[in-house]
């Protein structure tokens, strides 16, 4: 077996201490194969170990490897280990790029392999969900979600609200906000002393502890049985539900704003590269989008204020219960 | 209504802050009672806002007070808004104390409230589930694991793995893990369009996405049906499952003894007062244990001898499958 060692550093890692590790002699690094481009003496590879949206740049001399066939075997998406020296190349549009001494292939790809290629549409991957790391879309995706939720615990952790993991299997139905799922055995034996569904909101257990806690927050899976295939339905989502005492509509209309506001800033800080690949792929001027809002103070306005501005445009709206 | 000042300090802002927040003319506290003591001239309250375990101790003369049957209304539980200020008594046990001018009751309590006075035993609160914010038992179990979640999600942020929500319904079953449950509607009717159950572990959606992320983890519930009702077993519980590709088992061993000590150093830090309440509680020795596991490193021996080590002790353990 492959020896590990410490010692391998994550692409993020490099981009951030590019001086500092240029320094070194010998750095290691393991990755998928996004990119090979094989010209007579010299094989460019872009690796990628998902520690970032960003690939290292791998250059293999085509001579030190002639001894044997291990070049031909390293496909796309193929896993290598490699080690080599980091050169900076400012010059150039890829500033730097790994000078490889050493690969070990870890695994390399059948071919079969459903996604021998960047870019397959959002469609095809729909297929294979278990293969959607494999894709920079599903990557960015994931990688914002990691961030977003990191945020909003941050977030109310600076605010001094505590987390309270509520019960996903309850006995209470809220405010009888939907249909709900009911839970039996395997066996269908009935297992707890009266019957038991999955929570539709942690609301009622959050309100009881906020009464000695002060301020606590849920942020877990609700579910809902609505028979409703549309996209604005689902069985399972994540809500966040904050509780505090003794606040007015202000406070917690405040909250709110600074809840957004924060995350945004977070993305922005945080994950700018993926920001931009969803730009390009299919969300236009988002990033600007979302630094109009962090800069903008949010509009509060009554309800019967929301009615009337509604009401000038009663084609676009379903009024069931107002006049 | 009343008019909620945006300037209510959180009593755990005035412990941290002692010296600047004396010197405001006066400061806004919001707190349930927690113990009065009533003498001639001057009433002792002691308040607590959930923000800290550490209580406010408010000082009212009685004189100023007297024009209106207010003080008569406050009563064990009650929750007070006060306006005064903070006087510091360096020379007294009680370092300071906040000498009250004005009072507001949000609520007082009625006389058949179930928990009339501190120190009420586990299994009178064991019946008002809804209640046990107003024990500091709880108080001080819900912010500790309010810090260690927060210190488990910081730990796997700093080593660059993502989270990963895995789902709760799903049609799986992990390594046939354990009995699951199984999921139908409120209205007996087929929703799914394969059975469905509750996760028994996020480890198949994790592994997936770890082909691609690298390092991902989940710190969801999961679910078992085990007909078992020791204290034991649990139908929900939540499991912390960390997914890395390339790695061997000294990484991962090395991988959760800096979490556990991640979290430790966390918990030792943040809530001290929280851990020397449970010592006094009923966990004898539990900082100087959490101590002891922080300094040291952990053993790590082979499956071969951790069977010899358990033979020595045979008459302790049940063997199943060893000779």
């Amino acid at each position: 077996m492959t020896q590990i060692d410490k010692m391998i550093f994550a692409i993020k890692d490099v981009y951030q201490s590019l001086e500092k590790i240029s320094k070194l002699p010998e750095i290691r690094v393991g990755g998928w194969v996004k990119s090979i481009r094989e010209g007579k003496e010299i094989i460019f590879i872009t690796l990628n170990d998902g520690s970032t949206l960003e690939n290292l740049q791998l250059k293999i001399l085509q001579k030190n490897f002639s001894q044997d066939r291990l070049l031909n075997k390293i496909n796309f998406a193929s896993y290598l280990l490699v080690s080599g020296k980091l050169i900076l190349t400012p010059q150039r549009k890829q500033v730097f790029e790994l000078s490889v001494n050493q690969i070990e292939i870890i695994n390399s790809v059948d071919n079969d392999y459903p996604l021998q290629k960047n870019n397959i549409p959002l469609e095809v991957v729909r297929n294979y969900p278990y293969l959607r790391a494999k894709t920079n879309y599903f990557l960015v995706i994931f990688r914002l979600r990691h961030n977003i939720s990191k945020a909003i615990h941050d977030f109310f952790h600076h605010e001094n609200f505590y987390y309270i993991p509520t019960p996903i299997i309850t006995s209470s139905d809220a405010e009888g906000a939907g249909e709900f799922f009911n839970i039996i055995t395997n066996k269908k034996e009935v297992f707890f002393s009266k019957p038991a569904s999955l929570t539709v909101s942690g609301q009622l257990q959050v309100e009881a502890l906020a009464q000695g806690l002060g301020k606590v927050y849920t942020f877990l899976p609700c579910f809902r049985a609505e028979k409703s295939h549309t996209t604005r339905h689902l069985a399972e989502f994540y809500m966040i539900e904050p509780e505090m005492v003794f606040a007015d509509l202000d406070k917690i209309t405040n909250l709110a704003e600074r809840l957004v506001k924060y995350v945004f800033n977070y993305v922005i800080t945080n994950n700018i590269k993926e920001l931009e690949f969803l730009e390009k792929f299919n969300k236009k001027e988002l990033i600007s989008k979302l630094q109009k809002i962090l800069t903008s103070d949010f509009k509060k306005i009554s309800y019967d204020e929301s009615i009337k501005i509604l009401a000038k445009e009663k084609n676009k709206f379903v009024f069931n219960d107002i006049k």
